[in-house]
């Protein structure tokens, strides 16, 4: 068998093996009148794909392509589709499919539809398994594919189809703009984006890092300063000065959040898009008290997040820092092992896809 | 001695002896130009009161006189008071003081001021401690000190001072009103005012409470119905379904928060008013993420708010249900007593402080 029938991707068969990629054959859901086939060129490596592999979020049923910042050509699409052609080069990110018809969706809010289903690792509801990007054909619901704008190199594209909307849409959901102050804290895949968002949208824009060495990165990606936040009462002159923070860090569970939220203005958000495996550290409903802060979270964006968040990368020229990687079973490794132990600086794309797979002719 | 050198109030002396009560002399901070002194005619018994003679919150230096529900008369105001005259009925809550000059009090937040003084418990600048209103007097800044609007009897007025702007200020700060799904958690002395004001407001308010028997009150109080939280996947039904759910209980330690916050809105607040001696309960960053659900909680109110509160229960007849009793050594110790083991519907006054001090002549 072969494309249309299977797919093929390097895939991982439990949280054990978690670093032995091997090729393996994929069962795709059936072709429906709003999917859209693409052939994919690119796939970035997301921290979500580590945190799968290594059963961090939980157990999986081997055997498991992750995957899901995939960019591609669109070479099969639905009759129902409209505003993807064949031949058009477009973008997946971690969600396939949504209801697109409970009150969630309709309030544009598909990325929280409780019906959603993730780009991998996921059931759909007649029984058959999505599948991520590091392979050589993706399908998804037509309102989960993009069109990814010219100025865009595909490498590049790639990470932001999940670390770019996870960060962009906290911010432009809390109204990040001019006379705003913004702390990103953590600056890795997440973080690093964050930061040239949050400057793009005309935050005062602060780095906090406990990584130093980070800062005259953070600064040359739009902070105006940098909190390194190892020093002894870092948090004492900033109290109640910042509006927002994004903690792009999966180390959460190691902070101490008190100081942290301790930051904000009154009523502002601390809001989490870095999940770490552990729980979060020990809280009082006290904390909360002296200003009023608000603990949070997101999943991704909504559709039209998407489209003004590839847009504006396109129109500010922001990007990802991204090292390439040629997938293969030795690339797959590398690229969870690195990202593991944070040896990335800010993010892999796999490429070479047509090489390995024989596509793209 | 005597006022207004020195107050004369019930008070204990550490946390081993919460529940024992005995008569004191006590000495305020000097009476400066922006100050009122209020004779009290009644005060509130708060499950502040109870946390605090416990030492639930934190250990105190005895001898500690608590009371921040406080109505009585103005019998002596500093000579820059604006808006009090001597002889009005007026009532103090448990905030007495604040800079009135940073940021934060110049953005109306004066209830998050870090140079706040609470109204017991607490020290002045100069080394003057704060003491609360089971006394014969009060001294409090003009701003912390409100004009009782005439049809609110002195006992229904006093609750409301702490317990009413607690519940009032985080619902209109979240916007609540027509076209909003409102939940109160915990139906008791907090919770019953928050049901009417929700209600005032316009709000679609439902209980939740894991008494049944609190049904009818529930009811009759505002909620147009009420869910029982002991009920095997109570939540399940009501996923994605409030605006905003204000936590009235002072248990969230042992809630399953994850599930109460199942409940709220893509971005709904889980809004914590009711303060656990005990941490939260053990969360995860991704509990936040199905509906990026932001938990938080809130201090009081500021002046404007409180005068809204004050007005709005005046004009529409809301009023917490109270028991009094006569303030004495035996009085004190019932009203803790009882608070702490939750045998109050809903909230007690202690009254007659005229008859035991010998004011109000």
């Amino acid at each position: 068998m072969g494309y249309p029938d299977t797919f093929e991707g390097f895939v991982v068969d439990s949280p054990k093996t978690w670093n032995k990629f091997h090729r393996s054959e994929l069962k795709p859901k059936p072709f429906e009148d709003h999917d859209v086939d693409v052939e994919i060129e690119c796939c970035g490596v997301c921290g979500s794909d580590v945190h799968t592999v290594t059963g961090g979020w939980g157990d999986f049923e081997g055997p498991l392509c992750v995957g899901h910042e995939v960019v591609g050509k669109a070479v099969n699409v639905g009759k129902f589709v409209k505003g993807i052609k064949k031949g058009d080069r477009v973008g997946v990110g971690a969600q396939v499919w949504a209801c697109l018809k409970c009150d969630i969706c309709e309030s544009r809010n598909e990325n929280y539809c409780p019906h959603q289903i993730d780009t991998y690792n996921a059931k759909y509801e007649d029984g058959s398994s999505a599948h991520g990007g590091w392979a050589n054909y993706i399908r998804a619901h037509e309102y989960f594919v993009f069109r990814i704008p010219d100025a865009l190199k595909s490498e590049i594209a790639a990470p932001l189809l999940c670390a770019g909307i996870t960060t962009y849409s906290p911010l432009v959901r809390a109204g990040v703009g001019p006379g705003k102050r913004v702390g990103v804290v953590g600056i890795g895949g997440l973080g690093h984006l964050a930061l040239q968002f949050s400057k793009a949208l005309g935050a005062e824009t602060y780095a906090l890092t406990h990584s130093p060495n980070k800062t005259d990165d953070a600064k040359a990606l739009g902070a105006m300063d940098v909190i390194v936040t190892t020093e002894d009462n870092w948090a004492d002159k900033y109290a109640f000065k910042f509006d927002f923070v994004l903690n792009c860090s999966d180390m959460t569970s190691e902070f101490d959040l008190k100081t942290y939220m301790s930051i904000l203005k009154v009523g502002g958000q601390f809001h989490m898009v870095g999940l770490p495996d552990k729980p979060l550290p020990e809280m009082k409903a006290f904390d909360f008290v002296s200003n009023a802060a608000k603990l949070t979270g997101s999943h991704l964006g909504n559709h039209q997040e998407m489209e003004a968040m590839l847009q504006l990368a396109a129109d500010k020229g922001i990007a990802p820092k991204v090292e390439t990687i040629d997938i293969s079973e030795e690339g797959c490794k590398q690229a969870v092992e690195r990202v593991k132990v944070n040896d990335v600086r800010y993010r892999f794309t796999l490429t070479g896809f047509n090489n390995v797979f024989g596509t793209g002719k």
